[in-house]
C-alpha cells in the first residue's frame, strides 16, 4: 500500500517510552522530590501508579466529555490522586505538586536518540507527535537535547492521540500528506492508528520502558512500513 | 511597569524582516526561478509587490470576515496577483506557482542571528512568534539554522499579529505569563501589541529591510524595555 522506496518528507515520534525513559526518569526525580523533605518512597511503584492515571484521564477527553486540557494539567490532577494513594497528600503545597509536576519535562532520553535524531534531521523534518503539551515538550527537549524541528502533537490538534485528528493535524501543520509522513513508536496501538489515518509507520521495540515485568510491546505485532533497533536505523 | 531585573523565561521574535532578510532573499530566489525560464525580472520589485499585499490578505482575516488559513496560502494567493501585475500569469503552472512561492521558506537569517540565538538559546526559551505558518517556519528554520525550541505564531493562535490573541497564545503555550516573556522586533508597531498585550519587548533595526528608501522603524519609537544593536545583545 505504502511505497517504500519513497522516503518520507517528515519522522514524527511518540515521546514517552519511544524516545525518553519516563519510568526510571520519574522515579529517580520524585525519590530525589521526597528524600530533600526525608521522606522515603518507592521511585518506581510512584512512577507506575501516576503513569497508570494518564489513560483514563485523557479517555475523558477523547470521548468528548471534557474539553481539551494540556497533559500538564491532567499529570498535576494524576498527581494529587497519586500523592492520596501513597498516604502523602498533606506532605506538599500546590507550588510544590507543580514542581513535581516537572519530572515529566525532566526525562532521560534512550542512548540511541540523540545521535540518531541528530542525523535523521539532515535528511528530513522530525518532531514529537506526544500527547505531551507544546510547554511540556519544549522543555523535555531542552532538557535532553532533541533537535526537533518543531513540536506537533496533542496540543495543536486539541485532542489525544490515538483519535485520527492528532496524526493528520501534524501532516496538515507541516503541509504534508499523511503518506509523506512516518509515525515512530515504540507502542503497537499507537502505529496501528497511525497507520489508519495513512502514515508510514516505523517500530522501535523499548522492552524495560514498563520495568522489568514489562509484558506488551516486545516486538512489533502489526504489518509496519520499517522495524528498526535504534534510531539512527531511520537516517 | 515590568521588572527589567527579571530574566526573561522565553524570547519571542518576529521573523521576516527581524530574523531574516526577506527583501534580498525573495528578490534573488524569484530573479534565479524566471532566469531558469529565461524570463528577466527587476527581483526587488518583484518582492516588494509581493509583500505588499501580505497586510491587506491578513486584514481580511483579522477582521473576521475571513476563517484563518494559513500565510502560505495567503502567499500564494499574492503571488498570482503579483504575477499578473508583472505581465507574468500566463508563465507559470500552479505547481510552478507553488515552487516559486517557496521563495518565502528560503529567506536568509541576518548575520548577527545564529550565534545570537545559539547563545541565547541556553539561557532561555527561543522561539518564533511569526504570522509564517508552521509549515514555513519549520523549513525556514532548517534552511537558515535558526535553533528554535519549538515554532508558535499565528497559526497555534488561528489568527495573525497584531491580534492581542496570538502573543497571549504564545505565552500560554510555553505556560509563561506574559510578563515572563519577551518578545524581539524590528518593527514598532508589533512591539507596540506586544507591549499592550502585556509582554516584556525589545527592539533591533534593521534599516536595511525595504531596502535603500526605508523610512519606517529606523529607530525605537515606544518606551521598550530592551533596545539591541545585534541579537548576541539579548543573551
Amino acid at each position: 500500500m505504502n511505497d517504500k522506496a519513497i522516503r518520507p518528507a517528515a519522522y514524527i515520534f511518540d515521546v514517552f517510552g519511544t524516545v525518553v525513559d519516563w519510568r526510571s526518569s520519574v522515579a529517580r526525580f520524585a525519590t530525589a522530590f521526597f528524600a530533600a523533605r526525608d521522606i522515603t518512597i518507592d521511585g518506581p511503584a510512584f512512577a507506575d501508579f501516576w503513569r497508570g492515571l494518564y489513560v483514563p484521564a485523557m479517555a475523558r477527553i477523547r470521548s468528548g466529555n471534557r474539553g481539551y486540557v494540556p497533559l500538564d494539567q491532567l499529570h498535576f490532577e494524576n498527581l494529587l490522586e497519586c500523592l492520596e494513594n501513597f498516604g502523602l497528600q498533606s506532605e506538599l503545597t500546590e507550588e510544590e505538586c507543580w514542581a513535581l509536576n516537572a519530572a515529566w519535562e525532566n526525562l532521560d532520553p534512550w542512548p540511541d536518540c540523540v545521535p540518531g535524531l541528530h542525523a535523521l534531521k539532515k535528511q528530513a523534518i522530525i518532531a514529537p507527535c506526544s500527547n505531551g503539551s507544546i510547554a511540556l515538550m519544549t522543555r523535555l527537549a531542552r532538557y535532553g537535547g532533541l533537535p526537533w524541528d518543531c513540536i506537533l502533537g496533542a496540543e495543536i490538534a486539541q485532542n489525544y492521540k490515538p483519535e485520527a485528528v492528532v496524526y493528520h493535524a501534524c501532516c496538515n501543520a507541516l503541509r504534508l500528506s499523511p503518506d509523506q509522513v512516518m509515525m515512530v513508536a515504540a507502542h503497537n496501538d499507537d502505529l496501528e492508528a497511525a497507520q489508519a489515518a495513512g502514515l508510514k509507520t516505523a517500530f522501535i521495540a523499548r522492552p524495560t520502558e514498563r520495568g522489568p515485568g514489562q509484558s506488551r510491546d516486545l516486538s512489533a505485532t502489526g504489518n509496519w512500513d520499517r522495524v528498526i533497533g535504534s534510531m539512527d536505523q531511520l537516517a
